[in-house]
């Protein structure tokens, strides 16, 4: 059996693990206090041309959503997500767990669109009553999306300058953001991410790290006392080593984005072999995740080899099978799918 | 200038307001201990042939549906709501406070329809992921609904024949229910709601009280130390005879549904009025409240003698107007509208 | 049977009632935005010599507590209160509910010492782990506190420097205000109470209202977006106008301060009635509530034909009763007490 | 420079970093639903006598303490712990942020004892006003405790004894729990902390893991939906093969044991050292943590060699020192020790 379940089936790169254990038994600080996170930050700061930039760690991905809604919201102010969105759907209600509403709107191909956004908030503002209401305080966006699609530069931008007509922040969910950047479909680079956004992350757990994700924080807007904040939510790391260490291997010689790119590489061959095989998409998606329109029958037929991930209910006799290439993909993996 | 803005303009019956000042200078324990409480609990129970119920006051209609929604639901477990519901719109994110997600569905009319909570609720458990989302724990229901509208008693059996079968409680949030008990389309008494529902509040504050909501559990099912976590939340009134009183008094001689069907009796004259003056009735409703698609031209010149609430933006030249009536509305109030 | 359970055993001050059958009828429009409201936000910001504050109305003692202390904490900080203090032990965990923590320091005869709170605050900041602590972000004392003691003006203004020596807020919990302000052995006014904290509530439960706080922001402090916060946790009134015309009644001729006078008269004749009795003061008030030390043989004697509040219990043998006067004490009640 | 600052300043037992290594690129499931998970609990479950348990891994102890007290407390209940607990003073209010209080009593040596406990539950239940308190609804003690000292095991089963009689559960803290274990001082096993416990948790980060604490439920009693309360809280880990690899490391073998030996080994042979240079004992302590009191001379000299953590303020010229040692504390460390 060969998985493409999902980005996170394997341990870490092994650059990560040799790493680890290059400095294992090293006398460190402990809560991000060391110099292998000091020199992670540094060089995230700097591929994110950003220097002004406050980089910080934390262990994954619903944890940082909590953490960076729930601290940088005021206290009478909720986010603004696609329906589809991570945090409207797949987090067990982990940003209302701080007391503050996810405010959902329709997308399209999992992306928010800047019209109906902007119409949400002209609407907010126009309502006579809104002050019973929950004001829309941050705009959250997963880039690449859940199903995997990408917002372009302009659409990107569209929504960064409505935010700061509205005074209110943009956050980037890049928990898969090295795919994003890596796809033959981006027009955008780390730069323009990190220059178009207030806060995003990006992602380590499903790009090669065995836990971590990197909040930068872009416009010298890090939350007062963030450290409080975070070890208040349960989320400090005592060993922060294994944050910056990892981070600090992905971020030298450009680690982070060659196995984002293998990763895309092994994508376009998977959508070959969808083509091949005749497989019909369900929606097509330029980074690392395809989705298939299966029916149960060849659902069970390709169960035989391959292990995959069942990303939606179609209908009674067809089922939306999500195939997910990583850093880990291999060779072996690509020829065991296309006898599949 | 007359009002129609909402049910809530006056103070509170002046049946009320007597029996306070009769009552004024007894001494009486506080906390809802005092017998005037135990007596309005008594007479509602009666009231809702449900013996075996459990009574308890709050003083407001968002402050009960956070008490009630976050003390019922489980840890892991959200709301089912309307879209259009009050929970979901207009309590300033009140349910989220408390660290619950109210999970909105698309609703008709601000009713919601018990295919479409079937289907959530099936899919939810057919989602392999769901461990990842918020449970339904509970589906919350307005009657009447925002809009004025009402669930048919078959309407009502079949979402509480639906909870049950998921073995989660059906919460009736009735802010206005006596103006839906009265309405001549009503197929249900207060005995049906009781029966059906498995907690609901009989509305005080927008049906002749100054304040104050009566719940009812009516299946043995009141939370545990129910008056702590009623403090907890802030919720605790001191001078507890204020809310007994004021029940004891709306369920003695059946003045609750007197004074709800004679805002019945003006809203049906307030309906013809709008057929007479051939205004655009914008949702048809059998309760107190009238919505009509106004011009702006027209809305300004009704604005001239009658205060009323602007219920919506319809587009850029016409508004959903609200007219409300009341148990204080009166006939010169109905001669000043019929003029307008 | 005659009650000095505690001052809120009877309903509103006569002249309340009045006021409320009044304006009964008059259509006002809700939350607060009444003009009886506003004329009691006036009356109030003159009484306190303070015409630059802000004025708002809640319903109760824990409901204010909560609200203010979790609506001018950051998210990093908690309240400095004394152990004994309301916040601390009566309220359920009602601050807590809000995510913030109450930061208990020992207190003497119910006050809190500035030494102890300096103290306190030193060594927080002196302690190099404080990141993980929670820090001091606003300091509670009850005036008169909840055993009945009053801080001096010399006090008061000790702890006022040392929050502004630390740039916190000091919050001042007057749910029994009138009577501390009344008291003989009071050195100081409204306007000092004013001018020394931050913010403070002017009681209305235990002082002749039948509901109702009056918070005052003094500071030009009032959290942005209140109406929402409060809403949020479900602590917006409807029908304001009954807190509205509760306050501007008793902040009209006088009132509110002549009735806790009379508390305070009726509150030195039970001292009186004490000494007389040779029964073992507790614990000296010079407010409206008297701590008696009794055997319990004693209290049962005197539960014969006086309600009243076990305060604590001393020994296996010995009971603290509380004795409380009010505005609402009578001669008659006072001549049943010294016949007792 | 030699650290003995605490016991997670390096990296993970080698064996542990071998196992990732090894276990690198196997496909596995995440959340914990890989083999190696399994296999943890498993053995687990065998080192604590209980083959009943469940097993369950989290990230780091601030975490788990939330999660743990949060989700086994009911609405209306605070969990007691010493004044000096680490939940009490070093978690930056992350039970409070849950919405329970940690209701605080003193202690003595860091330790709870059964006396104040049984104190405080009979007091609470006798206390006619309970309702407006907060229950006691669980007892968290840490064993070692902060400044390092032991329970007995008739001091534990004492504690015990009292839960069930009240029927709340008894939570230790284990963060060190295999320093305890090993104490020359010990007179307990895993299986009586297992037996005489409701839950418990087995710390790894401090005791040779890069991260993860393993709670062990004893008595049938894993809060239902677990999982999800656990993403709700932003604790679930993606990778949870890199909490199960480690543990199923750490028991294979004796691992977790033998490591907590060398350290309480090398704790001796720090006793002999602060003996032989005739520093002063702060607090007597059997296992890894030696606190001794220094002039903030003598702290300066040993400074120049040494890193140590200075683990309160003693007085003005008095420091308190901590030298921890841990898993990988050696020969050369307790060298330059001696010499400094």
């Amino acid at each position: 059996m060969v998985s493409f379940e999902c980005d996170y089936i394997a341990g870490a790169h092994p650059e990560i693990l040799k790493r680890l254990a290059e400095t294992n038994m090293e006398s460190l600080p402990g809560y991000g206090m060391d110099h292998y996170t000091a020199s992670a930050k540094e060089k995230i700061k700097a591929a994110c041309g950003c220097p002004e930039a406050e980089v910080e760690f934390l262990v994954g991905g619903t944890q940082t959503n909590s953490v960076i809604i729930s601290t940088m919201l005021r206290d009478w102010e909720g986010v603004i997500a696609a329906e589809s969105g991570h945090v409207s759907v797949h987090e067990s209600g982990a940003v209302e767990f701080t007391g503050h509403k996810v405010l959902q709107l329709p997308a399209k191909d999992g992306k928010l669109e800047v019209d109906t956004v902007r119409k949400y908030l002209e609407n907010f503002y126009n309502d006579a009553t809104h002050d019973h209401m929950v004001f829309p305080g941050m705009v959250y966006v997963s880039h690449p999306t859940e199903p995997g699609t990408l917002y372009t530069k302009a659409e990107l931008e569209d929504l960064s300058d409505l935010c700061h007509e509205y005074i209110i922040p943009l956050y980037l969910d890049g928990a898969r953001l090295g795919y994003g950047l890596m796809s033959n479909a981006s027009d955008m680079t780390l730069e323009d991410i990190a220059r178009l956004t207030d806060v995003f992350y990006i992602g380590g757990t499903k790009v090669g790290a065995l836990c971590g994700e990197a909040v930068v924080f872009t416009k010298n807007n890090r939350p007062h006392n963030f450290m409080t904040s975070v070890k208040k939510r349960g989320a400090l790391l005592a060993k922060g080593r294994l944050l910056g260490i990892q981070f600090d291997t992905l971020f030298t010689d450009d680690l982070y984005f060659k196995i984002s790119r293998h990763a895309i590489d092994m994508a376009e061959r998977v959508k070959e072999i969808i083509r091949k095989k005749g497989w019909q998409v369900y929606m097509d998606s330029p980074t690392n995740q395809q989705l298939i329109l299966m029916t149960d029958e060849e659902m069970a037929e390709l169960g035989k080899t391959i292990i995959f991930d069942r990303w939606g209910i179609y209908d009674d006799t067809h089922t939306i099978v999500r195939i997910a290439t990583s850093w880990s993909t291999t060779e072996e993996d690509m020829a065991v799918l296309a006898e599949a």
